[in-house]
């Protein structure tokens, strides 16, 4: 029952102006612009509903699967899932999972890939933050290339793959150590760059600070940064990016 | 000349080999793709070439705009900008300078703002970041809606403006001291936030730390974040992703 | 034998002057005010006694309670208790456990609970702190409202609950990542809102230091903060703050 | 016009139901509990309105006093303000200025002040801070006692104070350097210790965070800590605890 | 064969001035006041000789302390060793170990302990640092008086032991948390006082910084502080400090 | 009045017990113990008292040296003072300024210097703080060796004072940047070192962090620290040390 | 087919413009500069390919060696590789490995070493970190002299060493705790130091952060400083000064 | 008078052994080995000999430089010299001064310049670090090459200028902000890259941190790092590494 409805009632005489002031309060969000968010969401269900593994049970997480499938989902986006419960989970239900990137899918189902993001990698340890980005795009309906080990210590590796880069529509540049990846890549490209420093390196690299810092200062334009190691946070942001429609006439 | 017509003269014997050799090396980013930044820089060029002002002398910047003028430009933005550089600068030149942002353009024209980017801001303190970020992105050629002083600690101040958050194509959220804002907003909106903490505070702020890591950890999804205080930046981003267009079928 | 004592006997001759100076050196908390803070501590000892369990054996453990609850305490707390100690614990003595929060009560008695306490986590990740708080200021007699899961990023959870939140005596916000929560807490309340930065998150949240600062920073007004996952701190905090009487007239 | 009014026109077929959605939404937090709040501030005001003067022009300043006043404030709390923007304030309207802690205070009038805070600092140079906290609770109706230059080096002076400490319904604690103050207070008093750390020490003290490690430390229960120099929010929140009501029966 | 030797030599002419050169630049530290400091230890190696044995194996460790017995040394101290190797070190050689200041004695001897040092700590968790500075000063000769678990918080515990107190030589000072316990100590007794930051706490304490900092601010004079944990650079301190003479007339 | 006084009037039947019961709380550090300290600093006034000038003005700081020396002190110590306060001081009484250590003596009198204490340090910067430590010293009846721009970049400079370094009671290594100078003293000298970081430095010594750090951390053992910059806190530890007795038979 | 080739193919007529471009763009880097350095590298190749260890697999690692090892290498370095990988690769393959520096060396051969470099260590904790260092530069063709254990608290023990120190080409400083030792030994030497911090030391060393502080504060010229425990970093770098020659006349 | 010379004359008995004692004592720099280090800055005097301008007065600096130029000195190097005091320095002696490095050189002398130094700046705001670098290096006798603005943003700046580079015998990369320069550069040459941080930058550069752990992290081999903002230090050494000699057959 919406606002409409409960103001035709309280028109109709079929609910007092107290009750009808009882269901306002009850349910503002459904009704009064601040579910819209919700709504929104549940529009997308079809295109993969998120989960947040960590710090919750196979259980837990086989039940709420089960419950946004039921509602209609598919590709239902699993991160930071451990392998033992991803093990559980893909016994349980009709599931994948991969080890590198540890995100599951539930009830996986083709879909088509639009656009082009390309995820690049300054060495080969950033590759499970990598990929849990790339597969986050892609599970949300995004294409990625993928171009890991291109670090900025052997330039030539990243030119020679200048046309990729600048044929994207977003750049997901994800470094660890010194993180001069971002900045070298946001001065090769004209489209948004998404900066992820990882927490791979040791010594003065402080799990993920130097990185961080390098990229939070990038002399290139166009660059923004999420959290250390947040591979989903770029993939969901590139994602959203990425399917961006033009600016109606 | 580019490569085809050094390849073309090779072939055709007006050309030696070694000094075709010499031209390949002598202009490789005219050529061989590197330039291609710079060629579609120029390009966008009638739309706005931007000068960092800062550390820079008034006569200096006066030069740079004139050569970038003469080559076709206009709306050259000039950013941190002090005052006094800017009422020479005003004084030589059609120029227009506007002192909380201490943004200045040079040759200023008019141009149609499109798309729909927000910039929204926790307090009045941090209004010359916000200046920066929508002149920026509106120098580029982006419409922008300013909602200043909605700060997390009045939520019905922000709620009040539910509408117009939710039609932005991007929104650019702008705080200091505990930098809640950009969570709040990325909780409330579907497109991407970029988060620009600012300086504004005091004691355990330090100089805009607490707010960037605030930022940094945003709860919500979509939410990425540029250096403090780099309203430049988040405009700058902000425009290109307003811009951008439909994925072409 | 208290101060006013000793001097009535040295008036009667009873007691040299000499001894008596011993006597006021020997026990100067007993009778001039200093072990008022005891003396207060024991008079309350029927509502709760506490035992930092952390670096104790089950067997001091043990010890202390026997000794707390001969004196006649009961409804004996001791935070942060591993559970094979709790388990031994258990079996020795009248004692019950959560495992969540890690806490047990050693003699536990029924009592009533008084007041209104909330207690808002902004994660489900959040509970072990969240229940540290409450059942610590449940255990020194405080009725307590759990919201958990509220956090900012979703607002609409937080605002189908502002009716349990603006009828508490005492707020207690308790999250990790960016912290957020205490901010818009504060803003929606005016009672005292006690923040709890947990160590939640991951990256740059920097073991709760991100969500430390944020709650340091609060726009709010009315917050102040206790330590990185102090949920006993908060608990008896705001147990005190719940109890407090009016102003005598 | 609120909600009960809306739905009783509509009711009595005054209003359309279209009408009635538009304006359920143009005003929500006046009449769905959002403005609860507001509303219950207005009811305060007459004990007190708090303006941050900090990065506002004199003539803002004055212009929101009025406002205030005319809505029938008076002793309108300006914290924060610099010595000239006073003198501009004291000229222009009724108003009175403490140079020590920066605050004036609007429309001045004699009030009662009840209760008990006492505000403790480490030593005198403390003494900006704690007078913010002081004239902030005093302001908001609170009877306040000074017990300066009482650090822990000379601990007979603390101990000299235990009656008035002991006393007390709410204590601040304020110190820079190692901050101590609030461990020691919060081990000799029963009530709730709002402890603030001042940027006053050098070398080490790194501008007051070794002061709010300390206290964010405190093995002392009851204590709970604010931003570093913040004495209006220390002030505030004494004088909301200090104020507190017995629990209804 | 020192310098005076070489050079008696050369004036007897049985040695050339060639070979003379050589010899002295071979042991320079032997005869030219650089070996002073070995020889000053070698006459006190009866009173206790140091071998730091985290990272040495326990094979290492029996021949360091065979070869310093076999020099006329005992009452060998053998700081931070493990349980195993202690287990091992006990059963090759005559040799006692403490498991809680993982600190072993090889050929351990009666011998006097004098002066006054007090070693007092704020909880009994710092017991473990305590006792090392305990037992290093006492193999060191020095009598030591223990006053464990005297924290600020309850300040009666320490001012019942003032007696004791102000009767020291030197007092070290440990605690972890917000490590008040030296500034109040600083202030009690006018003697040194060696502070020592604890690793005990958590949350904000990070790993005894917060000690650490606000030791190093203490507002009491006589104080300083050495390295988080190093409970034998105290008591080697000390020890020194407390079996210095009386400046010579 | 002492204790025994008010015991004896007792006895006497001159004095109530009731009116004794007041006496004694109104005076409890007089003669309970607490008052020691303050008669032990009262004995030794004629040595030396201290007033930390920085956040007083020049009329307090006369004032209270007027009150110390009508009570019989002389030398008064004055650290941190302004050269412009200094003059003051200067013109209305007895008094001399020392503008690189910033102390000021009022009352200056001629006095015996004992023991051997050497100030040590790496640069000539570090001069203000080494006079800070030097001066105190000798105002507190210290004898002092100054040894200046002895840092271990050139260690010649170090080892050609071997003799005087070793014959001191006590050192006091003061050294910004790297603050080797510690460590290094540490190993040539068996007496205590105290060690003082400056500020001396400039980009990653953070304001003497790094010597900080680096002193905290020597391997060499006898070394303590106090805060970065504090000569004075050194010179009176140093004092006490230098001027300590031989343990009585 | 390098450019020339390309070039003279076009203009014989055998290769067509627009293959020819394709092919410029194909191989960049082998023809126009950037391939310079692989190229420069397989020279070398001889003398050492260095494959970091951490984070691949055994399989991989001996793949890599084979595919090397078949271009022509020889004495592979494998760094930071783990005992168990170790073994396998042992196995599998001629190859040697020291447990100490976690290096191996695949298709180990004999080798002249030139120049000298001296790899100086403050303790023997220093010892895994020196010997990375040590037999990186070994493996690269350089003369290694070990100092280890030369810490500045004992300085006879380095001072001993003079005539070593000061034939060398290139000196490595190793240490963790203070890191004094870096400054030490450039104040003694007039050729490079490469200093390198490691993470030995507790407390505040904070992982090595001390002493890489320090040494980037060195007092001495001549100093650079590589990232905590990268013995590699600084064997390579000595290696490559060590082998530098003289200025072509 | 040498050690040859005084056991000649000991030899001869000419000399007592005592007194010869005394003398070998006095100057033990000068003859058995630490005066090496004296005597090479000796030799090399004519080629620079450099003062810390900072923190010493225009007198001083004139007295210093006036006494090597007596002992035989040019081209005296002197650093961080504000301008007022240059001034006064070049009208007292023969000088020049830069302003930008603010590096002076007394008796100015035209020399050769060797080698091949390249240094490189990612801004045109590095050039204050760049010429005290370069300057240094030239004083010192070193050829060098300035490269400035070539900053990762734009990549094409930097391989426009790949032959200089890969011709250098020593790299320095200057940056701020990122300090991505000095990665890439070391990717792309062979001879040691000296990384310089500068403090340029602003928010989450921390005056130069976000660059120093940038460097610190590289990713490439042979690159090692000196202090914020230390121009000279690279400079220096710089120099020292160009001016190596080939190992001797």
């Amino acid at each position: 029952m919406d606002v409409k409805n409960i103001l035709e009632q309280v028109k109709n005489g079929t609910l007092s102006t107290d009750e009808a002031m009882l269901q306002l309060k009850a349910q503002p969000f459904e009704d009064l612009g601040y579910a819209k968010i919700d709504h929104h969401r549940a529009i997308r269900q079809g295109a993969g509903e998120v989960i947040y593994g960590a710090g919750k049970t196979a259980e837990q997480i086989i039940g709420i699967s089960r419950r946004l499938i039921d509602g209609g989902a598919n590709n239902v986006l699993i991160t930071r899932l451990d392998a033992d419960k991803a093990e559980i989970l893909c016994k349980k239900m009709d599931a994948t999972y991969d080890p590198v990137s540890k995100i599951a899918i539930a009830a996986p189902q083709d879909q088509p890939h639009v656009g082009n993001i390309v995820v690049a990698t300054g060495g080969t340890s950033d590759m499970p933050v990598a990929e849990e980005a790339a597969l986050t795009a892609e599970t949300l309906g995004s294409h990625v290339v993928r171009l890991y080990d291109v670090g900025v210590a052997g330039l030539h590796r990243l030119l020679s793959h200048l046309d990729q880069l600048q044929s994207a529509r977003v750049v997901v540049a994800i470094a660890g150590r010194e993180g001069a990846l971002a900045s070298v890549l946001g001065g090769l490209v004209d489209c948004p760059v998404i900066a992820v420093p990882t927490s791979v390196g040791y010594g003065a690299s402080f799990g993920g600070v130097s990185a961080l810092l390098s990229m939070l200062n990038s002399c290139s334009s166009g660059v923004s940064v999420v959290n250390i190691d947040n591979g989903f946070g770029a993939g969901y942001l590139a994602n959203i990016i990425n399917q961006m429609e033009s600016i109606a006439e």
